[in-house]
């Protein structure tokens, strides 16, 4: 279809994103089944435990499959182990330098992707010579970026300062709205929080649920003093404001995070203590559906609106 | 073209937004003349002002052009007066509740257009009966809403509740990013700080130069606690971070941000200590163009991208 669809020979232009706790094999192989490029979320597996999913996708699916690889990751050398011996053909990278590990995993004949907030970062990509890049806009879920640009403001200006395609993020739940994000000169998408409210999503069923119930305002950008995160205003979110009421310190913050809130909230199901990290566009998820069911409407709508704005001319 | 052109009676589905300090009635002439919908920019104008500036549209355009006028605004009902006595024929409201003078001023045979950043105010604007809702996201300059809702995701959740025609705003700075906004389902879109970079806008040109200078993350949504608004990061700009650092109450605030910041900076030049509300489009501003060269340009990117998108099937 086009040259983003060219370089992971998938059929649409429609990228998984390899969230935590989410993305297991299941998710990955469905979207990678009907048409899309499912990434695994390597960002809260052990070594051992993306070994399992790569091997598991491997069995469930014959397309093209990657690998999200947040460079934050403390066992970060023993996953691209992993990726090298499972012969992973398609790596993003995230939340660090691209410059760090492009050049090795390019030399092991692998697709490189890095995710930017922003120009500067753009930029680095180009000269760390990635494949791709998806420019993720402030209203995605999870890690973030700091200047708070949005999808609608970031496409245009990444799109005007690189060759390689671009993928946008933040805010995509629907056909229009890849089709809106094609119009700013997106190659394709990467989609988030409506592929974690799957069917086939490994999160847990009360945050899937709780996303659902989001209404418009209900997430929100925090921690920019650690790294910024997009999470569901919950009790874990209100200790954080309260927090910041009482001019906590960075370690303060560290403090009241600690470990594991991400896999307490999202894989353990404690919606009240946990972190649940999910995108704006989750007001708009009112059903937990199948990836073939949100695959098919997402090209529907495409189509429709796309045949719609045809009568419109200027 | 469609339902939006045919209730302004305009040629283009583009309004210009009534930014205060920027909307006078060269810009308002000039944007009608060209195939939009001018809005004098009535939130900084005294009484006899805006009675001034309405008398030169008059004289400078037989086009459909508007009044913009904030709810908060002090002496609204003299505001009032005047639109009645000058016939103006389409106010857009904002900053406020819809219910307050919708219907004085549909009961005046006027057009009524409002404002919103949420759903719950899109639902108050249909229950006042106005003509047209304007969605306005995150990312645009000025007075914001608190919930942080991008443009991408506001408008298709807008868009869900109502029946009226929908016009997007916040992050439109092209055609691309118009044909964008109505892939999401608005029936046309409202522009800020393009037009505020305009030759014809009635900023100074200290205000327009600095906002050619614009990076992305140099602006920032603040003062929350008195009126979410997005501007510049300068001198002023800091001192407010410096108050915030300091826990700062709305007290302090209120007196750091004292009288006549925006005037100071957006009409009278000092781009340091002056408010400098612009929004997160203003990094992709490179020169400060005619309003006929602007529109031109938005109207023939909307038609090339339309045509370009059209070789994308799913």
């Amino acid at each position: 279809m086009n040259r983003l669809t060219d370089l992971f020979k998938i059929k649409y232009p429609i990228i998984q994103g390899g969230m935590v706790w989410c993305s297991g094999w299941r998710l990955v192989s469905a979207v990678s089944n009907n048409g899309g490029l499912g990434l695994i979320g390597s960002g809260s597996m052990y070594p051992d435990v993306l070994q399992y999913h790569i091997k598991q996708c491997k069995k469930s699916t014959d397309q093209s499959f990657g690998v999200n690889l947040p460079l934050l990751y403390p066992n970060i050398k023993e996953h691209i182990d992993i990726i090298l011996k499972e012969k992973i053909k398609i790596v993003f990278t995230s939340a660090g330098n691209p410059m760090t590990y492009t050049k090795l995993l390019k030399d092991n004949g692998i697709t490189v992707v890095h995710v930017v907030a922003n120009k500067k970062n753009a930029i680095k990509c180009v000269d760390a010579g990635v494949d791709a890049i998806v420019a993720e806009g402030f209203e995605a879920g999870g890690h973030n970026g700091h200047e708070e640009i949005t999808t609608m403001c970031l496409i245009p200006q990444i799109k005007s300062l690189i060759d390689v395609p671009l993928i946008a993020a933040g805010g995509i739940g629907s056909g229009a709205a890849m089709l809106a994000a094609m119009s700013l000169g997106a190659d394709g998408v990467q989609i988030g929080s409506v592929f974690a409210a799957s069917k086939e999503s490994s999160a847990h069923i009360n945050f899937k649920n709780k996303i659902l119930l989001a209404n418009d305002g209900d997430t929100k950008l925090t921690l920019k003093e650690i790294v910024p995160v997009r999470l569901l205003k919950n009790d874990f979110y209100y200790e954080i404001e309260n927090a910041y009421k009482q001019n906590a310190s960075k370690e303060d913050l560290i403090n009241i995070l600690s470990r594991g809130r991400a896999k307490k909230g999202m894989f353990e199901g404690d919606i009240s203590n946990g972190e649940l990290e999910i995108g704006q566009i989750s007001a708009t998820i009112d059903s937990i559906k199948s990836v073939k069911k949100i695959i098919t409407r997402i090209i529907n709508d495409f189509n429709f609106e796309k045949n719609r704005l045809l009568q419109f001319n200027l």
